[in-house]
């Protein structure tokens, strides 16, 4: 939790940029409860609402807000402990020392929130509020509003201004992103160490997320540690590692803070790289090096996505493995067939940062508009780079035989692709190199004291064999 | 997931159960969703919901199946995988054959659950569900059932028959419940090895959770690991460890198989026991040593929480911290003031079995009476023990300053408690022993390979101090 000030300047931020659109009426936030994973008692790992942290930074469950946008008046609705939770948590500060801590002077009982919910709507005032992150938040906002839907009534202006304050990290958020990046190092360190043929890949997932669980909250997404990096989001881990394999590691850890790190890095599982393999990795590298090196304000991160794109079918052509103009297979999408997801996304109190605002909000200007193509249609940040931007670089290739086979079959991939040659490749797998980077007044830092090994020879290196 | 005939063998014994109670209708079981922890795509650690896999072992998001009570037709419901699907996740098996491979013969899509349902309201029939153990299982349900509460609507029948089943534990289920322990031993060995003091509590939990996620699921339930054992649930863990002290841990492993175990052990942070440690703890072991000598068949668990309830006021009458009558101080409630808590509960694919469902069906016997006294109150299982109960048998004993206080002022302990004495042990802290016990047709047997180590001098050679 940050400083007292911190919270008071953020909603004061927030109350003028909503009065600056025109808008009155109250803001209702509210804060996430314990999640069940099997039953109420039986919760998995507490996690408080990003924007609720943002705003308010209590980490507490059954926490809610009202700002009013007429009065100025912040009220926070919380219940003070009794002595039946002091026999199970022992003692604990009341709410009205905690609301002071972050510099809000009203508190009232949680379910006092509901009369003044219903109050406002009696007397015609406009109640904005956030779309829910979880189905509590869906369930209670239905109660509060007494509606049976309240995906209509999320307002926009308040997305819109909590989306322009949060997009742009303060020096605090930076040092603690920066911190975040230093555990997924660690991180990431524990989990290449630990890549030993035979083994099951659980093994590894367990000791990588012990670091997280050790030194901060836990991983900031589940962890994605695979031998067929070609399937992009995979959460099992019960294969054996086999030797000659390449093993995708795709995690960060969410530090005790709630900011997060996401890296990439991709090992042979042998310690060596072959041939084949490191002529692909080399490409991979080459974009993410290229992707840095364009990162800076002015430029959107639409155009860094499609100079990489080129880049990445340069390398590829030179492989045979697509021929024609690079510009002309730019245009066609011919990068999606390789990578088929955008090159990086926005992070902060998320991983994917307000993803439950909406991507649009967060990841595109105002007279951006998202592509259809497969790949760019996925990127999740397109916007112009302005300072304080903490954004992902994260380029892949990746060999998915039911993606070629549709491309061939529905002529997706024109002349431009060798699907002869690309059938050598189809138990290649997938590689992927991701860091997370800051946009500075002058450029670009890659965030996190240092950098993951990442050419092929300071893979090996550090891989020790 | 068991063999096929597993799954059969138990729907048809539920059915049965209804219609022997002369159920009709349909019997509706809706599986989990993810569960977001920030957005819809960055959610927790999957778990499917524990009746859906004893009935259906499909390890799958976004399931649900209908019983006919009438015509004894099963359906599963759930949405086969496309392109994109193929794309993030690889290859998947069809619904179809999953449903197959638990001996399920009719599928269809998720979205025609609905007009199913509904039909099947319009015709006036009963639809038999469960209390719903998240949120997203409450929503749909409410879709489902055209209803804003659906509280009210549970089916008791439905709930008795689970219950009846899932509390008396099969051969294959005690096998993994055993695989569960082991790695439940393994798990807090790796914990008692990192006691050191001037670490900070969090490294601990880390590298327990990391074997846990290592070789199972993960663990069964938020550990607790404290150094204030008075505090019963506990969840932060940001103190630095400090000589001297007391620490508990209690935790367990959720084996890939989601069968849980459950173990706590109390630890003298410095290596050694100090003389007035030593006293305290080995009443609390004598207490769990005699709770499972009277654990067999035909006792119900209420008299053995009883029993080992007067055991330990001799215990702590021998230190005059208490006084009086044994059998009227049991009567009294005294044992409340040390040990607020059941002496156990049942353990199963949940590590508080079936809370979900209701405590009292699952904890209790229909002619016995839930208790309001502290401690008695929260005894979670006080049934008549019958062969293939799986409880835990966890006596503690804390002193909680506010609890002792509320005590005096109140006069709730009448002339038992030596209030002048018990101000000796306001920053003891609390000392609790657990194990998970299996009821035998001979009496009773601890569950895992080893027990943990136990006694003051087990514990201290296993600190190797």
């Amino acid at each position: 939790m940050f400083e007292k000030e911190v919270y008071i300047r953020r909603r004061a931020q927030l109350l003028a940029k909503m009065r600056e659109s025109g808008q009155s009426g109250i803001i209702l936030f509210v804060g996430n409860a314990e999640a069940p994973a099997q039953y109420r008692d039986n919760a998995y790992k507490w996690r408080q609402d990003s924007s609720w942290l943002y705003y308010f930074g209590l980490d507490e469950p059954l926490y809610a807000a009202v700002l009013d946008l007429d009065s100025g008046r912040e009220c926070i609705f919380a219940d003070d402990v009794d002595i039946d939770d002091i026999i199970w948590m022992g003692p604990q500060p009341s709410v009205a020392s905690l609301a002071g801590s972050v510099g809000v002077g009203h508190v009232q009982p949680y379910g006092a929130l509901d009369p003044v919910i219903k109050d406002a709507i009696k007397a015609g005032r406009t109640v904005h509020y956030l779309p829910p992150s979880r189905y509590y938040n869906t369930l209670k906002l239905m109660n509060l509003l007494g509606r049976a839907r309240i995906d209509k009534g999320v307002s926009e202006p308040l997305i819109k201004a909590v989306v322009s304050m949060r997009l742009i990290k303060e020096d605090i958020e930076i040092a603690a992103i920066d911190a975040a990046c230093d555990l997924g190092y660690e991180m990431h360190s524990v989990a290449r160490d630990s890549i030993v043929p035979g083994i099951i890949e659980q093994d590894i997932v367990g000791k990588m997320e012990g670091v997280a669980l050790a030194k901060g909250w836990g991983v900031s997404f589940p962890t994605i540690l695979t031998q067929h990096g070609e399937t992009l989001h995979n959460h099992l881990h019960d294969k054996v590692i086999e030797p000659g394999k390449l093993m995708v590691i795709d995690a960060g850890v969410e530090a005790n803070s709630h900011y997060a790190s996401d890296f990439t890095r991709t090992y042979p599982t042998a310690g060596k790289f072959t041939p084949k393999q490191r002529e692909i990795y080399q490409i991979v590298c080459d974009c993410n090096n290229y992707a840095f090196s364009l990162t800076r304000p002015g430029i959107t991160y639409r155009e860094v996505h499609l100079a990489t794109a080129r880049k990445m079918l340069e390398g590829l052509s030179a492989l045979g493995l697509v021929k024609g103009d690079l510009d002309e297979m730019v245009a066609a999408g011919i990068a999606g067939l390789f990578q088929p997801h955008g090159l990086g996304h926005n992070m902060g109190l998320d991983v994917h940062d307000m993803e439950d605002l909406g991507e649009n909000y967060v990841g595109y200007d105002p007279d951006q508009k998202r592509a259809k193509q497969l790949g760019l249609g996925s990127l999740r940040m397109a916007r112009r780079l302005v300072p304080g931007h903490v954004i992902t670089d994260e380029p892949g290739i990746y060999f998915i035989p039911a993606l070629i086979e549709k491309f061939k079959r529905e002529g997706l991939g024109g002349d431009f692709v060798n699907y002869e040659k690309l059938k050598a490749y189809y138990d290649f797998g997938g590689i992927r190199i991701e860091d997370d980077v800051l946009v500075t007044p002058d450029g670009a830092r890659r965030l996190g004291t240092s950098r993951l090994p990442v050419t092929p020879d300071e893979v090996e290196e550090a891989m020790g064999r």
